[in-house]
């Protein structure tokens, strides 16, 4: 018989600001990794981005889902574009397999994301250089 | 051959607060849909939950996410009874089939929340009243 | 550190047929569950269903997937009613919310499933009866 | 307000059997793709294994769920080596992050299988080669 998982609480400000790898990463930006889900293969995160930080191109292999709780964030490009331009608070849903060749911060923001399965890290050509999923996630943090 | 699911965006500022439905809460509870995943069954929403306020009994059937941005709420009776009491900025993990008989704000909060599959509300000795899921939800968020 | 959930495997012909549950089912349909996912909510079994028998009234909650090896079935009602007739080999996708008011097996059939979040048993008004996911199948089986 | 998505049927003896890509496989496998989920990034396929045939290595990036219909599987190098050998009629649950270098095939084995995400193939030092989820089994499908 299995036994149903257990709840989790995270008293997030008491939890410390890390770097978040450098190699999926510019400009500084630090996470707090709230949970993991080993068995579905998610996970859920809170990102600090200071101006003019951005994230390394990506595919979002399944769904995510961000809460921007303060400034700015410009998705696949920014509204103009073709992407999405994010203005705190804002919520958006990333489909499976979305492509973010440029994720990018013009001022401080803040945002908490749940994440479906990996992100990939990827060259200009779409060929993956990492797959990044709750596991590795997890080993970042514990780093 | 079936395509990408589109992306998504809301700003949560310009979206108005609607009062959630009495038979589940009490105390003047009010929320904003974000989102609803029709093929998975997951849904999204932020609360807003005057001092006081409260959700009617419930359980979860699927994993669901809080992130809790302001006030405090008592999770499953709270901390003293067993359960959590989470403080803003707390992020709280309700796993599958967790029972939530008392869901109490004691001060005025708001919180972020994803579900995968619905809520049961239920009687006193665990009985159905109601299921909602992502198509319920739209439906009373229309209304 | 959460650890990865360990591999499973089941000597399918080595497990026992098991009387499906009287309430949820009639004509003497047999059961074996392989497999629950107390994280996700998902679950996995398959069916043994002599001609004439049939499964309540239920809805289902989450996406479910069924891969019919023997026999034939009639799932909402049957093709001939507007829902689908399934002829092994036959695989079929029910949707989030599908309801199932007939499902009904004209000669003996035998179908495996994959079922993510709970099944809603109901009253012919939509009302639950049970919500039946998981938790209570592994409860169900085990007894 | 989106709609439920739509159930499906597919009659599985009327699909053609394709070839499944090289670069993946060895040995003359071939399958039919039965369905896929764009929203969770899941989908669910039938193989047909010649004797002596395999997968590449490959990690399962989700959770995946097997149902050996027909021969015999090694999985994860076999029983002898620490894996599974799975036999038919067996059922196989292969965990999210489950890393996959020996596939083997020492029958001819048919299986019908539900992932999760996708399936990263990968290099012997664990690096990604490919990731292949719904969109690239789709398009490989319909190739």
């Amino acid at each position: 018989m299995k036994p149903r998982m257990e709840e989790e609480y995270v008293q997030i400000d008491e939890l410390p600001w890390k770097p978040f790898p450098d190699n999926f990463s510019k400009g500084g930006i630090s996470w707090k990794l709230l949970h993991v889900s080993p068995e579905m293969g998610a996970w859920t995160a809170i990102f600090r981005c200071p101006a003019g930080s951005s994230f390394a191109p990506h595919i979002h292999n399944g769904p995510g889902e961000y809460f921007l709780t303060r400034g700015k964030a410009d998705l696949r490009g920014g509204k103009t574009a073709g992407g999405d331009t994010a203005i705190a608070p804002g919520y958006g849903y990333e489909s499976a397999n979305a492509r973010h060749d440029h994720t990018f911060f013009p001022v401080e923001s803040e945002f908490y994301m749940t994440f479906l399965g990996p992100l990939t890290f990827i060259n200009p050509d779409g060929s993956p250089i990492a797959v990044i999923g709750w596991e590795q996630a997890q080993n970042a943090w514990s780093a």
